[in-house]
């Protein structure tokens, strides 16, 4: 039944790999990239203004430009800093391996934990603004209570779909990207026109803002830290660029300039308005900045104004969407790497990574549960990995033109030298700016992350070493040498499928032993009896149980015998194993041969088989 | 690393059975027996008032007085009818039992289905009381918000004793106990006394309370439902008459009088109590029953006080602990049955039956957050499944008299018919009174569980059917008819595993195929190399696989060889498993062979072994 219920909800296995999916164009591949960048403006200008309202009251929005300025600068830098790795790494470069590949190991797994723990955030975060944004429709505005629930809901309705393999890569994806933008456009468009004829409408909360305390410097660089958000998500295009058609380079570099462009006007634009419109933002409030402006600018709960919140909540969810992708390719490649344990490397049975993306689901909700779904709480985590990983992706380049000869290596080391060098002083402010308010568990999670990658590599190095064989210990191996063969087989009674194991087991030698455990005396004079009727040379072993225990007298017999064998002998337990069709199987059966199994699989010199015998049985 | 945390956490395993714990004598006894049902009293009177106060106001203590004295009448009815069970049932006799043996199959299994779902309130109810004892404590009453978190903390610290097996029989658990009745002894005589030389004191609350209904006979049977769980552990001594020391029934016997005289009198007493010192108790209320008498009683938050909130809540929590015992038993009992899965029917490595209890533990959990830790929520859940049970066990005795021809059959008849009547009419009116605040889940539950149990019984017989040998098959099996075997080894180099794998098969067929799936064309062509320089006779299939999957070509491979078989051909595939010492094994190693075994058993003339290879590795 659970099977079956997993299959309708996950779908039918997926007969075999079909790789090759379409290729992206400009128009296309700008969609796919674009979710998780541009969603972030949803919050981004909101977050900056919850640190700033309250200690400097209307001053707010005049340090809001200063600060969407210097991101926007920063914006431009990380551009032209990631063109360079686009046109180095035509096969993606994420920053796990330019870091990896130019700085070293070490550097790699540090980028890798920091992406890894950025995916987490990204999945948290955009769920957590796209339900605040469906939320701040006053229609909506009851389920407020109910929004970790919500959140929590999404989260695992966009596993099952990664489950089932959606991707992110289905052209109708664009659809909603593209309205989002648009729509985006139109209301900045509209909003300054009307603003430059009518002037600023009464704002939708009260704008009577006092200054709680002063301007200093720790403020404003807290206010920036929040506004950085607004660049995650940006270097998803270096990643891609084999998945682009061909000149895969250059169309990289087009949607990324794009993407850029993208960025700037929307950013840039909602920053003006929640000026212009003086959107309010302070603890406890449950309108977003976003719906306040649309709110202003469209003069009303409006068609407009749904729309904006509607195609806001989507582009969060394909955000979301991103890291459901990110998030388990990245762990596949680190898991082939060694540096994962290697489940994570295996695809399901609908071609998903399934064990990375449930994984990434349970951290994900456990992270919405203790933050309480709050954006706000959780944006002072976010950041602070993702600049890390900047910096080492730069910082690898600045180390990989050292030591390359190509024309534009000059060029190339001082563009990302300065990227890294920007980056690593954002990463800086970040964790200094939001260091108390969570950013610390980042801080402390990266290099527990990176040393248990390390860890497990170690581990299995060290299978490797000691499973290892020499040339000469191949030469002189000899695959012919015969074992002595010694088969036990645990029965419960004289059944169809202990018929078929013994006969198995007596086809391989004539050396088998029947154990049977009962707690019952009668029961095993009645199986001798029947024994006797077989007229077998198996020999019959059977042992009373006083205590009703069956599992430990078959072990402990089992493990006299290893004990007893020589060493070219080698002892098999054969298991008979009931596969029922139907639900039943995984839950009223074997369990006794699951045990059995854990337990011999212990001792040096036994095989463990399972001899299946199906039954046709609801 | 799980798996050493487990190790502190459970305990190592144990090595073996050691059964035969201490009998109990009578005072021994007593304390085990009594935790269940006297703790009950911490909240009976509570949840009787709970529903008089909003309706009747100050008249609620005289209603109260009457209710009482139908729970005592009920009590000794009770007690008597069943010492008659504890006379015919020596080896114990559960309602389950009784009810299945004397009315048939059906009815053992409601009442079994009823007295699991008992168990699993009982661990909810009392660990939410034991919890509310200790927040009525002025200096706790701050932690009432993180009720819930303390409720479940609880139970989790009784499920990982539980699981290191505890039990309930350590004699040092009498110490609480008696601890708890003499101090409730205690206080009744002396505020008795107090109030006969000084009359009422100014109660703890306001006790200014206005009839907000009316008196009427749906009113009274409520409250009467409330108070009945009063009762419930009753049952315990009948269950338990074996563990007595000889003569067993006649030491059950007394101890099964002694229990019912302590809960009349402390369950009395404290009703008096309640009306002398007009506790209140409406909703929302933070303060127990019992603490606003010992406040009354003892005149204040001092020493006394204290001693009753902590006995309490200590009783409690031993009550909580005998479900702990009694649900994984029962469970076991009806898995050996066949109505329940087997797996529970199986102790873990401390002995335990960690199935159940960890079953019992998510069920509990899950109720307690449902109902946010509250007694007054749960209770009306409570007592209805208690009293099916009682009734079944009752008519049980009824038709076993019936059947009986023992000198006494007569009185038995007419004494557990009485007794079944009583306990009819008591669950309709607990059913009738609380249905719609929460009865009827119970209600619904029990007749699904009863069926869910019939079901697993009929696939159990099903399995059963089909695995059946009739006489002749096993006269003309011939067990020496050899098989012939083809073994595939899928490799993935030529290691230390794999090679013993090999050498293991070639020892039992030469007809032993090694089967290595890559996708990467050099490392195929070094392992033909290699192979070369083996120089075996056995064949080595190497196949590419251009997309990277490794367990699709495995399989279709070797599915392609099972359909090719014909009849007295078997398929075994051996799998290397790496055995590491240390934590990592689990996680980190054994994945692909886990997925290849699962798939591989579907076919039928294929046989999976698993070949060890130990490595020390940490």
């Amino acid at each position: 039944m659970l099977k079956k219920f997993l299959d309708i909800l996950i779908g039918q296995p997926l007969a075999n790999e079909q790789s090759g999916s379409e290729k992206y164009n400009v128009p296309f591949g700008l969609a796919v990239m674009a979710s998780d960048a541009v969603s972030s403006v949803a919050y981004a200008a909101q977050e900056v203004l919850l640190v700033l309202i309250p200690a400097i009251g209307m001053l707010s929005y005049e340090y809001l430009g200063y600060i969407s300025i210097a991101i926007i600068v920063l914006l431009f830098v990380l551009t032209i800093s990631y063109t360079q790795i686009i046109k180095e790494y035509p096969h993606g470069g994420g920053a796990y391996i330019v870091a990896k590949e130019n700085i070293g190991v070490n550097a790699g797994l540090v980028a890798g934990a920091a992406l890894l723990l950025d995916y987490i955030l990204t999945v948290a975060v955009s769920a957590s603004a796209g339900v605040a944004a469906v939320i701040s429709i006053p229609a909506f505005s009851g389920l407020y209570t109910h929004k970790v629930e919500m959140v929590i809901g999404l989260i695992i309705i966009l596993t099952i779909l990664n489950l089932r393999g959606v991707g992110e890569s289905s052209r109708i994806f664009s659809i909603p990207t593209y309205l989002f933008i648009f729509s985006m456009l139109f209301m900045i468009v509209y909003g300054l026109i009307k603003y430059a004829i009518y002037g600023a409408p009464a704002p939708m909360l009260h704008d009577n803002l006092k200054m709680g305390g002063q301007i200093g410097l720790f403020l404003i660089l807290r206010a920036f830290s929040s506004g950085c958000s607004a660049l995650t998500g940006i270097e998803a295009v270096s990643n891609a660029v084999p998945n682009f058609k061909e000149p895969s380079q250059k169309n990289a570099i087009k949607v990324m300039c794009l993407l850029t462009g993208t960025i700037f006007f929307i950013f840039g634009g909602t920053s003006i308005l929640a000026r212009f419109y003086h959107a309010v933002y302070i603890e406890n409030t449950k309108v977003t900045v976003l719906a306040q402006i649309a709110y202003g600018v469209f003069g009303g709960y409006n068609f407009m104004f749904y729309v904006i919140q509607f195609t806001t909540a989507i582009i969060l969810l394909m955000a979301c969407n991103t890291a459901f992708t990110g998030f388990p390719m990245l762990m596949s490649v680190m898991a082939r790497d060694g540096y994962m344990p290697r489940s994570f490397s295996t695809r399901g049975k609908r071609l998903s990574y399934s064990n990375g993306i449930v994984f990434l689901t349970v951290i994900a909700c456990v992270l919405t549960l203790i933050f309480k779904a709050s954006t706000d709480a959780l944006i002072n985590l976010y950041s602070v990995g993702v600049f890390i990983s900047f910096t080492l992706a730069q910082a690898g380049m600045v180390i990989h033109w050292q030591k390359s000869d190509a024309p534009g290596r000059t060029k190339g080391k001082i563009i990302n030298g300065f990227g890294s060098i920007m980056t690593l002083v954002t990463a800086g402010v970040i964790m200094g700016g939001k260091f108390i308010e969570g950013a610390w568990v980042v801080v402390i999670l990266i290099p527990i992350i990176a040393f248990m990658m390390m860890s497990i590599k170690k581990h299995y190095n060290k299978v490797a070493d000691g499973l290892r064989t020499t040339e000469e210990e191949i030469i002189n191996c000899d695959l012919g040498k015969h074992f002595d063969h010694v088969i036990v087989v645990p029965i419960s009674s004289l059944n169809k499928a202990t018929l078929g194991a013994l006969k198995y087991a007596r086809s391989i030698t004539p050396d088998v032993i029947a154990l049977n455990v009962s707690p019952n005396k009668e029961y095993i004079d009645k199986l001798k009896g029947r024994w006797e009727e077989l007229d077998t040379d198996i020999l019959l072993v059977s042992k009373y149980s006083p205590y009703r225990a069956i599992i430990t007298p078959l072990v402990e017999y089992i493990g006299v015998i290893s004990k007893a064998a020589d060493q070219n002998e080698k002892i098999t337990v054969i298991l008979p194993q009931f596969m029922t069709s139907g639900w039943a199987g995984q839950f009223l059966h074997n369990h006794t041969g699951l045990i059995l199994r854990e337990s011999l699989l212990k001792y040096d010199n036994i095989v463990v088989a399972m001899y299946p015998y199906h039954l046709d049985v609801k």
